[in-house]
């Protein structure tokens, strides 16, 4: 038998018009009213319907989770269960419910992100990359609706944009410095896709860091791949082939550092004898390379748990200012950067 | 502007309670008639609001995924990103969305369980795990709601479950024929959490085949550990500690055997020199392990996938009987197995 609002009002004593406004937690009800409600709510083990309660209070308690498009391949990178993780833990504190995107295709997200936000299936949402000339970034920018981005909007424009970051331009142009004051001079950056906003101010930060040691930035030096395994083995193929081959690498991402070693293993050229790494990301598996990496900890839980604060915050108080929020960073040094020693060469 | 069905009506020449049925995707309603209204509401770009519709249709379109409970640390194994992957593909195909539980104790997702039962925030629910008297599967049971099981239910009174597993006996049974055809004797099984349902398979697979061969198993050979490398690296101190050291391993998780080759190789035990290790689950990063590790691919994806259309199919068709699909595995030979050689002991 299902339990009714009208068996909670008898055991309450109240009209069930009364439950129905405790469920939508409406001003007009005493506290008193409410607990008695609650209570009697718990008794009869009573769950009000989520899509009438949500129809009535105009809110879902659901925050929609916006993965990349190429969700195909990348979501097997650990940093999406980590920020996730991170998310879900913000989440349950403040009850919303997470709502995931399932499209495989740039089109089919955009299409789902159109229904999540007007058939009001969530209240917000996160969208855990940031590209340029995003299309979902521009539509939920247009229609005004709750949203906040892991990373940044690339449109200088975009000044209202809630968004949680760390600083990567820094962390590219320290762990640059880092490698020079190893006596590296030939110095080679592997980065993401090159639409991702972080892939930019990683490069920057690289560039300025070599530019301030009055390095020329060579543009045979920087590659661009997918941030996966496969995309690292490329990144060595592209770089060992030169006739100058770098000393150092600075590799956008753990799982294509991972790819980066297994390849120069290959080839035997020895980490860090022969060449120094340097990743970015430290993803829980990082330190299982071998030997393990060296690393920037940029707190990926904490991107994702920000992330969630600042959204329900903006969805509870629309009228506040966008926040940015930057989560530190920090070197993990493990074992793949040495002291440049210079080879004689046979 | 808000578009309202009212709008739509108009463009469409029905009456509203017209363009309400065609949503509901009613039978009153002719195809000929359903076709105009779709397309004027395309035109409009008007998206019905979710749970209006949800009310109306009594189905919310969208499938719940619980994770285990230990969320917090297990989460990380890439075999969860992996099955939602496989779970996403095949709800997108057919049109739903997932909601996915937040909850960090049993005891929280007991309650988010009985939430998205009760309040109809979901049509069923996927248990991304199987163990024994699991709280959660027996009040699914019990409410007689659709959900669908990856692994399979412990008790075997339970008969209308739905679920996708491997023939994890069968697996476990084979890796161990083979170390023993390659002339192993003393091998060892490093199992994960005792309360999962895939640990006992494997461990009577591995028993199986030790008793067919005429070894008794050895109750010191046999442990039990978290699936993450810390738990392999305890595995490898309860196991090497032995007055008699095992010469293979079988090990429940490629992530617990990246802890596991992680501490042997600070032991200077090689693989596969002095110990061979066989895995399980063949996750994405596998093959990134030195050397290269052989295990078991249980075809993650394909679990999901089938998991959503077996659910799927199950909402939709109430009363037909419980499916239960096995998905095949594959051993994949990679550099961790080696013929056993006595060695002359010092």
């Amino acid at each position: 038998m299902t339990i009714t609002i009208k068996d909670v009002a008898k055991v309450a004593n109240v009209a069930p018009s009364t439950v129905s406004r405790v469920i939508a937690n409406s001003p007009r009800i005493s506290e008193r009213t409410k607990e008695r409600v609650r209570e009697a709510m718990k008794e009869l083990d009573y769950h009000p319907n989520f899509n009438a309660r949500s129809l009535a209070n105009k809110n879902t308690k659901t925050i929609g989770l916006v993965m990349p498009n190429s969700a195909n391949k990348t979501f097997q990178n650990p940093f999406f269960p980590e920020v996730i993780r991170g998310i879900s833990s913000k989440a349950h504190q403040l009850d919303y419910g997470l709502y995931l995107s399932t499209g495989q295709t740039e089109e089919e997200i955009y299409e789902e992100v159109q229904d999540m936000v007007q058939g009001r299936r969530v209240d917000g949402i996160i969208l855990l990359y940031s590209k340029m000339n995003d299309k979902v970034m521009n539509y939920l920018y247009k229609e005004k609706f709750p949203f906040s981005v892991i990373g940044r909007p690339y449109d200088p424009n975009m000044k209202d944009v809630t968004y949680v970051n760390n600083d990567n331009f820094k962390a590219a142009k320290n762990v640059t410095e880092y490698l020079l004051l190893l006596g590296h001079r030939q110095i080679a950056f592997v980065g993401g896709n090159l639409d991702t906003v972080v892939t930019i101010d990683h490069m920057e930060g690289y560039n300025q860091a070599l530019l301030n040691a009055d390095i020329s930035p060579r543009s045979d030096y920087v590659v661009f791949h997918e941030e996966l395994q496969e995309g690292g083995q490329e990144a060595v193929i592209d770089l060992m082939s030169l006739s100058e081959r770098p000393t150092a690498l600075i590799v956008a991402d753990d799982i294509m550092t991972f790819g980066v070693m297994r390849m120069l293993n290959e080839m035997e050229v020895k980490v860090p004898d022969d060449i120094s790494i340097i990743s970015f990301n430290n993803v829980m598996i990082s330190e299982l390379s071998s030997p393990p990496m060296t690393t920037v900890d940029i707190n990926i839980f904490s991107l994702g748990f920000e992330a969630a604060n600042c959204l329900i915050d903006r969805i509870i108080h629309p009228l506040t200012d966008a926040k940015k929020v930057i989560i530190p960073h920090k070197m993990i040094k493990r074992q793949t950067c040495k002291r440049f020693s210079p080879k004689v060469t046979t």
